[in-house]
């Protein structure tokens, strides 16, 4: 059991006051509850100081961004939100490699994929945690995505990409098809590159 | 529990004979047995017959073919394996459409999708099921596909189809982005054929 530690007057006389390490983690409890009840997007860093009895400001002193937040509630092995305004504000004949490079050069390393898919297995296998997952994308990654396009249908294009990113991850690192499992990094960048430039641009 | 109705001399004389429905019960679970033991590869219907206690003819006969087997056991709502020959043997210019479109017609129907989507979390959330999914669609969907191409890299070339397939399904049915949730099945088709057919034989 979660165990939240509040600091009453009275069990601050009877122990020393609470750290930060504690005050981190009782706001890191309340980001995970929250998350999991209200969604990605439905979640609120107002909602989450109040769960941990704290002020807003100190969640944001901590954590950074409702994104920061998730990213560390979630044990989340990589950022692509943070990465991805670079991604995109490069040349836009290449930005289907930069992605496709950047997906397969994270995920390639050990702790990256270990925790990766872990996480993918648990977002996937369960029914309740697969909007968490939905709606992180959407708003961080689908969202930055589309909002350099300028389309009418700049969601589906974002989403398409999203897409054949899930499927790579899928096919590559949790069932682990051979020919994909083999391949390079420069290889898989050659054949899957296009069809990212295409989904945005074509 | 699992109950084996064991045809002893003894148990015979005891009650009824056995029925059909009850051998074609007891050869189901063998194979949800063997197949969890040894993988989609590595059973065999000799294997299967032998712990359901009957003739290995009883179980082509009831069953079919390993993979009519395979999907009898998982309760797969679709067969992949069973459409892909005419999808494959049609025009090669237009089979990445045919492909996408085939896919996309079974997954809309709400039943394939209800028990789809099902099969695919086990499969995924599961570390011990992941790599059952991983041999039925090596053997009988990428080794079908991949067996069209005349390439050195055709494994490959499937696998990257299979990539795709896969994240349209992620997507679509089961982390369901707004996006790719709303497209009708025509403008999926027009945007991912093309992605099939150059993997295929660009």
């Amino acid at each position: 059991m979660k165990e939240y530690v509040v600091p009453t007057p009275k069990r601050r006389r009877g122990r020393p006051p609470a750290g930060e390490s504690n005050t981190r983690e009782r706001i890191l409890y309340a980001a995970i509850d929250e998350f999991g009840e209200a969604g990605y997007d439905g979640a609120t860093m107002r909602a989450i100081a109040a769960r941990a009895d704290v002020d807003a400001a100190l969640v944001h002193h901590y954590f950074g961004t409702k994104a920061d937040l998730f990213g560390e509630a979630v044990g989340a092995p990589m950022r692509p939100d943070v990465a991805l305004p670079e991604i995109l504000a490069g040349p836009q004949s290449e930005v289907g490699e930069r992605i496709i490079r950047y997906l397969l050069e994270s995920w390639d390393k050990p702790e990256v994929q270990r925790r990766g898919v872990a996480l993918m297995r648990t977002a996937l296998g369960n029914r309740l945690t697969t909007p968490l997952l939905a709606g992180f994308l959407s708003r961080e990654v689908i969202g930055r995505v589309s909002g350099t396009l300028d389309s009418d249908d700049a969601q589906l294009r974002a989403s398409l990409v999203a897409s054949q990113i899930a499927g790579l991850i899928v096919a590559r690192y949790v069932i682990k098809l051979p020919a994909l499992s083999h391949a390079s990094i420069d290889e898989l960048v050659e054949r899957v590159a296009p069809t990212v430039q295409r989904y945005l641009h074509g």
